[in-house]
């Protein structure tokens, strides 16, 4: 079956998003059709949308933290029935066969992962994102979000959720680690559920203390301004992880001296220009500075089943279809606690 | 018993190393004298008497790569005895309280540790190098040399070794792991000998391919030149480690695009100017930088030991203290395979 479902389009680079149409794929042997309910607001999509990040493909639906329920599943579908609770995140398909794909580490396929928006399919076709009321995808790369999770607050997980599980379930937050966390946004207040979940001592790094209160709701056991010089001293050769989750320039050399022997510095976000780096402060304590991007299909499951066992979620704000574009004003204005959530059923009916 | 000892010394910055006379401190309860047989000229030497890395305490006699015979214990030193053959490297002492000390990482020391030249004993009394022909050094910082290794083989092992050995093993390149060596100087050809003792496939990043012979022989298995531009096309995405040796600023995106998934580039050069850190390239395959810093008293004993299993040992050229001046020119030129090794029996019986 065709099915065509409305949806917010950039249609050209900086102008607005607007209701358009999008035709879904046919339903293939392993493909699942995917009733969007909510679509999570993501930094990315504003820079892709924007071209901030290099050509863009037009009209471009962005999107790639969806919830929703399936609606049709193709004949040799085995993971999902109608019914299901899904989702799916940053990437629709990848090549299956290269190393990283058979480590199950599919965000770093080498022949390229097929993003979920703002991408081409193997075969040429476009992607078409989750601000959307459907998307057709096959059931490898679909996720189950366990009951439990509401599905409003389970779309950030899929990417917010996933960029932040995946470096610290990598470099093992748990008991006896002490993390630190830099920035509090979309990412950054799950980085704190998470690692306080995992067990790990919780320390925010932000800007200003005017989320601290938010940040010890979330769990963390410190935060610190990072605009008070103070903190870069008083904190010197503390950190197991540092997980940076602000795509802007930071100064590498002061919070490189926040780790401790074997400390590792991760690099969740991506400034548009290179950092300098010092080989002195890596140098001591056997430093590492490392980067990281989402996460394959089996650890965002795993993050999704996480999240569940310790009722966890994002913290969202849902809006209308029609606040969109208001909202991609506040989310470059840092304006939002913490993730917009458009709920999908406020799409018009015919674009 | 005070002795003194002929040493060659930097008088001042820049000057050229002369003939002096240093007074060895009184042998203490858990010292060790240890009449010096030989000593490298590492690069860092001649960074310190320049004053290249700041300001330096003079005179200056430089050496940290020491290899000797003990020729007088203290009443509490239990490690040796007189004949013992017995080296020091880089460090003659460190804080011993800290958390890094306590792990056995005393060349991290959150004191700092105390150099064995160009530095001030916790009392303030400066340090005098391994340009002499002795020196008295607290038992816990000497190094047992064992038998089947050459002392004048053996000294350069002090630093050039173990700061191979060190990330070699910390990173465990090993059977089934590709590892490159950036550079085949002092350090590079340690590196290439042990990673291949150590079981990997040893890769040798080489800006020609002069010394490419001289590679295979110390262990290679592959051999590239960096100024030709298809190597970083044709060894994408191979490596799992690389430690580069040379100490001037790379191209970081270039050679992080050679590391695979969960790949190290580890830095074991200082440059004097910050390296450009793109964030794109280390986020994929979750790339890491790290730094490294020769290694703790237990895994330089564990690294001599490893070379003695191994018959390994540096390629040196040794000289006589009147060649120092010539040899350090050399060494800024790059003209060594592979070290050189002053024979400390060839300084003046006076100065």
């Amino acid at each position: 079956m065709t099915a065509t479902v409305t949806a917010y389009a950039a249609p050209s680079a900086k102008a607005p998003l607007e209701p358009t149409t999008v035709t879904l794929r046919d339903v293939g042997e392993n493909d699942v059709r995917i009733d969007i309910k909510f679509a999570g607001i993501c930094h990315s999509d504003i820079h892709q949308a924007r071209e901030e990040w290099g050509e863009a493909i037009f009209p471009m639906v962005p999107g790639h933290e969806i919830a929703g329920i399936v609606a049709e599943v193709g004949s040799g579908v085995s993971k999902y029935q109608v019914g299901d609770r899904v989702g799916v995140g940053c990437f629709v398909d990848s090549c299956r066969k290269c190393e990283n794909c058979l480590a199950g580490e599919q965000q770093h396929c080498l022949e390229g992962e097929v993003g979920t928006y703002n991408a081409r399919f193997y075969d040429g076709e476009p992607t078409y994102g989750g601000y959307a009321q459907g998307v057709v995808v096959d059931e490898n790369y679909v996720l189950g979000i366990p009951e439990g999770i509401e599905l409003s607050a389970a779309a950030p997980l899929l990417c917010a959720g996933i960029t932040l599980f995946s470096p610290l379930n990598h470099w093992e937050a748990g008991p006896g680690k002490k993390v630190a966390i830099v920035g509090m946004g979309g990412l950054g207040h799950m980085g704190v559920k998470i690692a306080h979940a995992m067990g790990a001592e919780v320390t925010v790094l932000s800007q200003s203390l005017a989320k601290k209160d938010d940040g010890e709701r979330f769990g963390a056991d410190h935060y610190y301004a990072t605009s008070d010089p103070a903190t870069f001293e008083s904190l010197k050769n503390t950190f197991d992880l540092i997980v940076n989750t602000v795509s802007v320039n930071l100064p590498l050399d002061k919070y490189l001296g926040l780790l401790r022997l074997n400390g590792t510095f991760v690099v969740a976000g991506l400034p548009d220009k290179p950092d300098e780096l010092q080989a002195g402060p890596l140098l001591t304590n056997r430093r590492r500075i490392a980067g990281t991007k989402n996460g394959g299909i089996p650890e965002t499951q795993q993050m999704l089943d996480f999240c569940a066992e310790h009722g966890l979620a994002a913290d969202v704000e849902v809006i209308s279809a029609e606040e969109i574009n208001d909202a991609w004003e506040k989310v470059v204005g840092g304006k939002v606690r913490y993730r917009f959530v458009i709920d999908t059923a406020t799409l018009p009916a015919t674009a």
